[in-house]
């Protein structure tokens, strides 16, 4: 592996030559030239090399490189045209000047004779030792030193110095960087090299990792050139303690596109790059706004480890927004100490909210001191990690006085506040916290999203789809236990519900080994024999559950067997007999179809995959009932994981009319019970191949009670 | 179900009465007088209310609601102590004014007796017919007719009316959204009920669905009340043709928390919610900037369907980072016509992007003629249903010209243009958009996704993960077909990798059906039976696969079978023989363990769930080669679905000890032939319950070339 540059006097050169210096202000040379003698600060000389020029301004001008005065140069910045760039390299080389960059472009970006020219710069600086940096590149800036090797007209704005280094493969997403840096903590260094003919992003990442003043590396990549190079540069980043954030272009297809047109890297495929960025310990991101994010937030430093978040702010509405993307983002919400508590209660009024979300309502913000304090005791709870604070509009003088407690209060605790000015009204509390370098953040979700990127072990895993979250059944259940609830056993369920005309295996209850042996015959085998008992939900766990029994002694000693095991389980269930039923083929795939009671919407109709998966995968959707069969057909498809039952890999498309019309008639059976029903689940449903229906292997009722059960048993009986 | 109200005296009032109006300008009865008298068109009479006055101003004040003069009044508005209310409520029956909006709080929000208290008001308007709105609210503004019923110092400022509508619960983050569209389309009435007595959000969505000047609606909701009502009130928006875009708050469970003690109303469970809203064509967002952004969009005209969106900027990188993101968010990409491809050809330099994303470079951007003309051809364009406009950089003159010619355009064309002001830096160029009522977007990521959302059959189906979309595996092989690729068959991968020490079952290769027979019986039943054959890859497609062969006459039947399917289903391909191997119990997990070569990083390992769960969850995570035992314990905690392996529901748990000395084994051998190794695949691995092992009962091996294959083979055979 090529070993990183060192990049000591590139980025803080002594003497530099420019090739391509002009006198016409608003030509590329021109404005390189007057960005070096004007608005830089370089401790040694200038040259300007052009042979069209004697002199520009008061200096004198160099036909060439070669011709130059005696004297060490340590940067040739190159902008002349492309077919020149060689020769001018060339001559770098003879007079061992160490750097030299390439801002010209017609390289590899604009076609083959292009590359050609770039391939033998590439020659050019094995053979000689030469780095080039470029070329098709708006060159280097040098924020804290105040070195701008670029031609930007921008430049002159970048006063904003700080901790953070950036390398970044387009020009003009790193300007945007920039300029969403220059209040706060600022850019030290920010590398931008085109083309990467030589010098590339590991170079600078190491060059960065290295430098005692930067903290934070960001960086924005379109492809990856050289895979062992940059995970080396990700290692000694992670070595010296410098964490990087990654924005890398070229997610979808379509970007993959976009990016090979636009550099000449190579695009790798997105999943590979995440899993590395992970492996080697970079926090990747998807968009710009969050790569600026996330780069602030560690620049500001993150929070320590078992702390959790403080979300304050005036609005109570806006405490349960951001307080509920801070929920959906997993991150840990911080449980004040007691005497934050207490100090809190003595300040805030008798009906603010004193739990966190602090909600301290808009009146006391108009006590300057008493604002003060509320925010510095939170502050210095060892509990927070970090206080968000979410400002809904501007208010006038009462977002005005918000932004001076944060100012107050920031400069005398480590703990970092991180103000939201959510209102697009940029009002005289947004300039002052970005005068003050306490440069709010625009959105709630963009200031979370960061938060969770570096929080302590928060964010990192995986969350589960957010439609499923709540899919448990039986959540009116919470709601606290109703002693009328009535939940029918298996076998009573599934009696009725035969009945009924719901698609169920044939089935009989045995309460005895021999009673057993004969009804399994009279089924056919195989046969299941699962023991009937409303004490137990948990049929499986409780060693409640045979499967596959064969043969009449094989029945004889499962029901045995069932009752020695439940017993042992569950001392004081009452066993009421083993239910024996017909075993479905394998292959069947297993889904849900449920009904329970929501407490705004009334009966709702739940389908999803079934089985174990309704726990793992948690892939489910919900209607309320009653459903057309538009609606049933929809919802088979709502569902993440479809595929499955349509068939994969050879396996046979699943019945999914007959699943139409189970859930059609648990819809319209729920409908009918709408009084009475609290719940009702099969689960698991087989679903067999086209033609081979749908049917209920297990069915759960619960009903608003005892007489209930009853009516449904009686009317449902006869339909 | 309770009747909507009929609103049209309440927003657009005649006379209107102030309850506690007062003469100090800075008490919330003072502000809410003066926005009556002065910066309202109220087109009768503002009575100002106050036992306390005998004139506010030079107009009389009155002792009550009772000792009024005759006349109608249509709108009371209370803002007196809680205790006062009820009285004052019951005055405004007695007189038939309709409609009372009662702002002052201490009712729910604040406890028992306030509860109390409420429902008397509660009881009152069931027993008389009048309207509350409120309590503990801010009051109604009607923007568009300059009505501003509300106590808010904001209000005057409240001058951009506009065709949306909306409802919300809180009462700041309203008027967040209220700021928030003070450019371009603003709102044109404004609910914000507080505790909602009595009107409800389903009485303001009907009354917004029946106003033909409001256009679209957004709701910002904290709880629902009744559902019933709410689904009826979204029915009646989608039959009037008005979108409804809801952000519903309580996503998570502290989220939850916080909308409960903040409102008096039921937050039901977000998943039933986020169903409803779907079922009856709401557009749920996340947070408050896509509310805005969604609302924004609509007011301006969803894109046509069957269009594309282009992208259009004159940066490479902002163009390959929007289109990144829009292809993460499903958004179609429009294909230029032939005209349109031939007029931007003529247009821009060469250099220059013609295919969709347009990088028109910053140059072309100098002549404002070129740059209307680019813009308006593609706004032209009928397959184009709208075009963002990403600004990575303030750029001065640049960008001052580039919203020049989005306002010049965006009049003469029905094809939204939708800029985004990527930087902090609030140039002239964004000073001008926003004057021209083209308010730009702050973030590309929140512009696509309300594209997404409002684009005609895009962004409704749930994407797979992120990590997984290029899971597929030899994705190298897309770099176009190696010839030299050798593909070991699955008996010599199998031979190999046993003797290299991986655990397979036990197999041997038949070729005729009495050797089949005597393989079975040497290996024990039950066995498997796949035809061997470098030809074919999909196996139990072409029939070539056996399971559950359980006696030498069954094996011998099958090696028939297999060889009569697989000689039709792929005539050309030669059957080398039947694998005859193990089989193994049910109930193991599959997983899969795999490795390919990434043209930037090499050898990377895969690990997921396997079987037909490849294509279905793409549950995967990856490695670079080699890895740590760390790295192989860490994989398996990286996918989605671990708990699969872990046990669920029963199940015991997996034996990922072997699992993970499995993956230590494939990183070792891939590490050992890194120079050959393309491909290797063990798919499924057979997960075993603990202590049973992870036993590979596929393998795939593809090599550089046939002589590299003929090496491993070699070197491996004896390790």
């Amino acid at each position: 592996m090529k070993p990183f540059a060192d990049l000591s006097r590139f980025i803080y050169p002594v003497n530099v030559a420019v090739v391509g210096a002009s006198a016409r202000p608003s030509s590329q040379g021109g404005r390189l030239y007057e960005n070096l003698v004007r608005h830089s600060r370089i401790r040694g000389k200038v040259y300007a090399v052009n042979p069209a020029y004697c002199e520009i301004g008061d200096a004198p001008c160099w036909p060439s490189i070669r011709e130059l005065p005696d004297g060490d140069i340590d940067v040739a910045l190159v902008i002349v045209n492309a077919a020149r760039v060689l020769d001018t390299l060339r001559q770098c080389a003879e007079r061992k000047i160490p750097y030299a960059i390439v801002m010209s472009s017609g390289f590899s970006e604009a076609g083959d004779a292009g590359r050609a020219l770039e391939n033998e710069i590439a020659q050019l600086c094995r053979d000689t030792g030469l780095h080039v940096y470029g070329p098709n590149c708006p060159g280097f800036v040098n924020v804290r030193d105040r070195i701008g090797m670029t031609f930007s007209p921008a430049f002159r704005h970048d006063l904003n110095a700080g901790c953070i280094g950036l390398a970044t493969q387009g020009g003009g997403l790193g300007r945007n960087l920039l300029q969403g840096l220059s209040h706060g903590q600022g850019v030290g260094l920010w590398f931008s090299a085109g083309n990467e003919v030589d010098l590339e992003i590991p170079d600078f990442i190491a060059c960065m990792a290295r430098d005692p003043q930067i903290k934070v590396i960001g960086l924005l990549m379109e492809g990856v050139k050289d895979g062992r190079r940059l995970t080396a540069a990700l290692d000694l980043a992670r070595e010296c303690g410098k964490p990087v954030v990654v924005l890398k272009i070229g997610h979808s297809e379509a970007g993959v596109r976009a990016a090979q047109s636009h550099t000449a890297s190579i695009a790798g495929s997105a999943a590979i790059n995440s899993a590395v960025f992970r492996q080697f310990g970079a926090i990747e991101v998807d968009d710009l706004d969050q790569l600026l994010a996330v780069t602030r937030l560690l620049a500001m430093g993150a929070p320590k480890a078992g702390s959790g978040l403080c979300i304050y702010t005036f609005s109570g509405g806006t405490a349960a927004l951001a307080t509920d993307i801070a929920g959906m983002a997993n991150l840990p919400m911080a449980a004040f100490s007691d005497q934050t508590h207490a100090t809190l209660k003595s300040l805030l009024p008798d009906f603010a909210n004193i739990a966190n979300p602090v909600d301290t309502t808009a009146d006391i913000l108009r006590d300057q001191d008493a604002a003060n304090d509320c925010l510095r005791v939170i502050c210095n709870d060892p509990h927070v990690g970090a206080v968000l604070f979410p400002i809904p509009m501007d208010y006038g003088d009462v977002t005005d006085g918000i932004a001076q407690s944060i100012i107050d209060v920031s400069r005398a605790t480590a703990t970092p506040i991180v103000p939201v000015w959510m209102s697009r009204r940029m009002g005289g509390g947004f300039q002052l916290l970005e005068q003050h370098g306490l440069q709010p953040f625009m959105s709630v979700s963009t200031a979370i999203a960061a938060l969770s990127r570096i929080w302590p072990s928060a964010g990192m895993q995986p969350s589960s789809a957010p439609t499923s979250e709540d899919a448990e059944h039986g959540s009116s259940a919470s709601e606290g236990p109703d002693p009328a609830r009535q939940q029918l056993s298996e076998a009573q369920s599934k009696a009725l519900l035969k009945q009924a005309g719901f698609p169920l295996p044939l089935s009989e209850v045995a309460i005895s080994a021999p009673q057993a042996a004969r009804a399994a015959a009279r089924i056919g085998f195989p046969v299941v024999m699962k023991v009937v008992s409303s004490d137990i939900v948990h049929k499986t766990e409780s060693g409640g559950v045979h499967l596959g029994i064969d043969s009449e002694a094989a029945a004889a000693a499962a029901f045995d067997s069932i009752c020695a095991a439940v017993a042992q389980a569950a001392p004081a269930a009452r066993i009421e007999g083993v239910l024996v039923e017909a075993m479905l083929p394998a292959g069947g795939r297993e889904v849900l179809v449920g009904v329970h009671r929501d407490a705004a919407f009334g009966l709702v109709l739940t389908f999803g995959l079934g089985g174990i998966f309704v726990e793992t995968l948690r892939d489910v959707a919900h209607r309320m009932i009653p459903l057309q069969r538009q609606d049933a057909r929809n919802l088979l498809h709502e569902i993440r994981h479809t595929a499955i039952l349509e068939g994969v890999r050879g396996q046979p498309p699943g019945d999914l009319a007959a699943l139409e019309d189970l859930i059609l008639q648990v819809s319209a059976f729920a409908e009918r019970h709408a009084d009475t029903l609290l719940e009702l689940e099969f689960n698991p449903v087989w679903l067999g191949p086209v033609g081979q229906g749908a049917i209920a292997l297990d069915a759960l009722i619960v009903t608003s009670g005892h007489q209930e059960a009853r009516a449904i048993l009686e009317t449902d009986a006869n339909p």
